[in-house]
């Protein structure tokens, strides 16, 4: 397993943050207890194999600009294992654990539904046995149903059920294998559920249409033995106009109207919050608050950009807060952090994949140190607990039991009268914040 | 009732769209008969009492630059009423038959509950009377909860249970003055209900204590007769960092989660769509294909500015798309068209007042127009039907009913083969549209 | 001529409004006067060879969806003759006067610089056939020094001057195929000129280098005949992080720094505008305002969606004010209106393409023709220089001659006391417009 | 000097980060020793008078929030001078060394230009006294030419010529102020210099008069003295829809353009580079690269919400890459580091005054650090000089010297064929920067 990235030792070591070596970890200590568990156990990081194995650095304005190894033979099969040979290699180099993938990352469609299936197959296979090898797991399995040309108007919310028959195909396939290979996780991201144009789209038929779909996958999955979690992937605005699966606010909704809520949680992915306009740390609380948090994709977006830059995570503010959600919540139980990230268009060397792991690595294992501080310290914890204090006793706890009337709580404020004005302490909390993201 | 606008006429007239003189209407010609019913039916515009008479022009950057007429009395309550006198003088004038309004809009905060209980009724009881002399009735009342600095860490959500009550007192009122007044809608716009900081915010606790609001105030109106529908009004983003009403979709899942589906409809505003990164179009489907599409503030934001700009109706596409999805509905039972728009701070004379009004007015006569001839010829209906036909039989049919698996469609896909590429004819759609615009 | 569009007619007619033929005119008729001038004389519109004729519906989530009959040849220049036939087909069944074209979308690269511009050369010749049998002329030629891998970091910016050198061999080789087919525009869109991270930037000498390579190509340009005017095409956040010609402020400014301004204009496109947060009238005005507005590309993007969304236009008002700036200036000398848009990934049929330049056109034949009767009724040039006419005369006058000083303007307002608060009239300016829109 | 904020010690120590005491800086030691200059030479903070003494919480959707002991006079007058207590006060605690402020801040508008001027006499006299006691100094004043109801249409750009003459006497004044009490720079910020619609408005016009305005600023403050540079604060979008000084390229341009380069510099602000859509760092780069960088206002937007929230500065990576662009040109000569920023709405107390500057002063005091041992160790500057070393002989140096053609480069291009693809490593700079960030 020395192929793809000579360049690099069988293990990048932990030097810790004195080292100058750019191929070593300075913050991220597999086995350094943060708690009772170790940093490895805290941080599931998978990763994630379309953009690390098969991206390009093409974009809307020019072709693939990565020149890769691993991409090399002609034959699309024989690709397939060189890519799943350098998938192994660097994640055995990296120390990770976890991998995650659509099915047509790792294997070529084929002219049929079934040569499809049959390509798959054979590399679910082959993978099997580099799992078996080496112990890296999969984290969780997802079906691809936004790049090829017939899901352009949907794959689940076409308006050609043949076009959803082929898309429920791909998620037959997809959740098998990911049972086959153990995935705790199987994902939906819907790609093209979504619409370009209200004028010729029926948008309440697709959201019917696409809960159709999710009900079948939970069907067959339970039939087959699938125990882990299913998750739905928020993301507005790209490739579509209008992505159905908007931000977590919309998916939740959506779970609720169509009874999902039981097999299905949230996969939050960073860089589709600051597509939404919200926060990271946003979108994971709104998930964590509704018990539904179940994996997160790691990345970074651009603010000053209006797409999808998916970076690698280098904020560790975000990265702390995020850490924060995920401790509180006593961990990703069926998920993981999956590095949904890309190099840029310009890190041509396969050695720039690996600085882009190591970087996202140290920032969030800095970011977990610094929310178990936070938490331990209870920084956050005890103005928070002073702060609604009200509403553990006397007319706060009548108003969440819903015994209040109001009517007692007019008579209420006419006899206490006007407030206090009591500071919310933004300023000197986030000092507090900051003080600890660089001392911890 | 010529005190306030000597230089308008009695009556706006329309005039149509031949005449030069800007106090008249050149579309909107409230008698004549669009389908079964009058242009006054199925518009039913309503003044917003605050942009309108208590507007000033401040902004964050500079105090108040418009000198109103009404707006010159000492004693807060003789203001009032002129300002009430104004109300009604404009609404005539211009022929709307309704208004809506804010507690403190139309009588001013007193030194206790009970004081500002008082207040709000003598000025309900001339407005009745008003309402009875001109025919002029209430579309929608609602509280102003956001402008007091007691509501500055939120009014339901607020951390200290006092200030929720105080709240309550102000709903209590609200609701009884709409009643009064006969008011088909009660609104709620929770303009402090949000977090400036997630670090000394419980988020799941607060949209806890705001659904114990609404419970109470559901039980509260029925309890006083009223019969209307409840509206919630979504916005994102202002002037709270993170608005818990954020759009449609996430008000609908919380109705949903908090059990409030029965009592309550939203109210979408166009700009807070535009704010949230949908369109208006977009915002008022959403609603209207879950049946809640309540009641509209019709106005425009400017995609170039990211706050609230609240201007008045003037995009003609976006009227007449938003009429199609009133007609298709068969309107808005208990709400209507209120102008939640305001005059740029450099309008400075009440004509503009006047001009504003005649501008948006005839923007949706015009968009009514438009939508009407659409429907009747069928211009988007006929190629959905066609193009959503395949869910009506067949597989299909099975999909939607819940019936069909995962394995079946796989066989259905593997024997149809790859689909045939149907055009979604977007451009052409959105030629026709621009047709019906000009030529309706 | 009837190879590729064999569903489409030899011309499309101008039908007229009343007209329900998809496949016809509903504004533009070429030949009508507007003014002194026909529609066409105005309306200079060229099509977007690369949109057109090169588009393959591809996003950066899928691979391309469109099914070209002129893509069939294998080898790369049989294709590049096919494509060009159909270019030629279309436009004369278009009836439009004009092509625009990248060197690399008319003729493939070749392994060498030198294979590269011999493939020019053939096609170029070719083209210049066409040229002479349709009576179709060629507005502008531009070289694509952003699509290859080379160029990831930058053509005329990049680090190594051996990428500027072959960005400079292509702006040869392109220039010279523009004079040879008396193109009266050549443009440079900075495609890769700007940067990803500044961690490895030096912006000021990358603008340093750009400035360079605009010096040589007009004095290139100049010594083989070129008499057009070299066009810069601002563009802000794609595909760079920052792209150095944001928008038109930027680039003006950046001409002026560098001694550019003679030979240099704007080619201004809508959708541009929209992405560096300014409306297109805006654009225009900038440019126009500076004497510089030289070409327009026309298209449209979408406020809700942060990329090029390179859409058709259709907004009426967006066109009728667009065209106003236009003739104000007396016209577009050696430019005009270029399609830069592409139809919809799911527009899958030739016949779209029609569609979508039939809805173009008559846009702007619309917009044109509102345009001028706002110009002949001098309904925004009237109330403006009643406006400023302060300026005209007394210390207005002196203010702008410069000798005016602050003390004895400070004795002025001491004098004059309090100015009149007079009203912009916004609302009223904008139900005019939506009249003349509608009306004209 | 211990009258309004009684609470805080005389002056707030620096205690090290491990200090728990909130009133005390963690990484700001004034006297510390960073390079061969103190921290407080280094870093020459200013207090910003009107968001921390005249800022009162109110927002558009509500009135004041903020009850100070120093806004409690009823005569204005009065009020001004307990004011003028509290700043010297306040800044003598926190042992800043510079204040900055607008005319209007410190003296109440008087009933006519002499009273305004005279109101203004008397309050400098009073600052200048404090000044001398205390050895604060002034490191700006501004006049606020954009919160009168006057200037709605502009103030140098307004439509009456009247109006810019009150502008022009508030310039006046406010430089006389400014030169009596030794600031070494002169502030516009054009708050009003915009336009909220072009239907109304003549740019070019208006562009011409604030260059008008300008000169006679600069003639008037050279004639009584003034030594320092002038600065242009760019801001986009807000209040009005276009802000003529759109972002730093914008304002370069004009003032080449209007020949005022000489004199003036730009004070950027990071909250409207946000605004702008771009960062902080990148505007102070676009300023600095053009020797133009004279001021800062340190502060912090929130890139979900499209206004200024004019939050204190508290993102370690953004002071850290200011300050190095700050250390590269060998500081801000007549410039600071202003806080323009605010408490938040719901900040009550004074004491969340002192919190929110020591947090912005800790963040600069650590990004000073960190940015001057990035400099010393040439972390970025020596990749950097590698990269761009091709331009520093042969061919590359041609190139920039001006003396290189296109057919010569097209030449080289062919000889040498395909460059070589160097990556642009930034996700390694972007590692290390995050580790200079910890571990300086």
């Amino acid at each position: 397993m020395n192929t793809y990235f000579p360049e690099v030792p069988e293990r990048i070591p932990y030097e810790g943050a004195g080292s100058d070596n750019p191929l070593s970890f300075k913050y991220y200590d597999a086995q350094a207890k943060v708690g009772s568990k170790t940093m490895e156990q805290h941080l599931k990081f998978a990763v994630a194999y379309w953009h690390t194995f098969k991206g390009t650095g093409a974009d809307p304005f020019g072709g693939g600009s990565l020149t890769r190894a691993w991409a090399t033979a002609t034959n699309p099969m024989d690709a397939a294992i060189q890519t799943l040979d350098a998938n192994f290699e660097f994640i055995s180099k990296l120390g990770i654990r976890y991998w995650c993938f659509h099915d047509r990352d790792i294997a070529p469609e084929g002219a049929t539904v079934a040569e499809s299936r049959d390509n798959l197959s054979v590399v679910v296979e082959k993978a099997l046995s580099y799992q078996k090898a080496t112990g890296v797991k999969l984290l969780w399995g997802t079906a691809n149903c936004f790049s090829h040309a017939r899901y352009t108007h949907g794959a689940a919310t076409n308006p050609d059920p043949l076009v959803f028959a082929h898309a429920a195909a791909q998620v037959r396939a997809a959740l098998e294998a990911t049972v086959v290979l153990g995935g705790t996780g199987y994902v939906f991201w819907g790609g093209r559920e979504g619409y370009s144009s209200l004028l010729n789209t029926d948008m309440k038929h697709e959201r019917e249409q696409i809960a159709a779909l999710l009900h079948m996958a939970v069907a067959y999955g339970r039939s087959i033995g699938f125990k882990g979690t299913f998750f739905i992937e928020p993301k507005p605005r790209e490739p579509t106009t209008h992505q159905y699966d908007y931000d977590a606010a919309t998916v939740l909704g959506f779970l609720r109207e169509f009874d999902l809520l039981d097999d299905f949680a949230l996969n939050i992915e960073a860089n589709h919050a600051t597509l939404a306009g919200h926060t990271f740390h946003h979108e994971l609380q709104v998930a964590s608050d509704a018990g539904k948090l179940g994996s997160i994709d790691v990345n970074r977006g651009d603010p000053t950009c209006g797409w999808d830059t998916d970076q690698f995570p280098a904020d560790l503010s975000e990265a702390a807060l995020a850490m924060m959600v995920v401790l509180r919540q006593r961990g990703l139980a069926h998920g993981g952090l999956n590095f949904d990230a890309k190099v840029r268009r310009g890190s041509f060397d396969s050695t720039d994949l690996f600085l882009a792991h190591i970087g996202g690595m140290d920032t969030f294992a800095r970011g977990l140190v610094v929310a178990h501080r936070l938490l331990e310290d209870k920084v956050f914890a005890k103005p928070m607990s002073v702060r609604y204090s009200g509403y553990k006793r006397g007319m706060g706890k009548r108003i969440l039991s819903g015994a209040a009337t109001l009517t007692e709580l007019e008579a209420y404020a006419d006899r206490d009268g006007e407030p206090e004005r009591i500071s919310g302490r933004q300023e000197g909390l986030e000092n507090i914040l900051n003080r600890y993201i660089l001392e911890s």
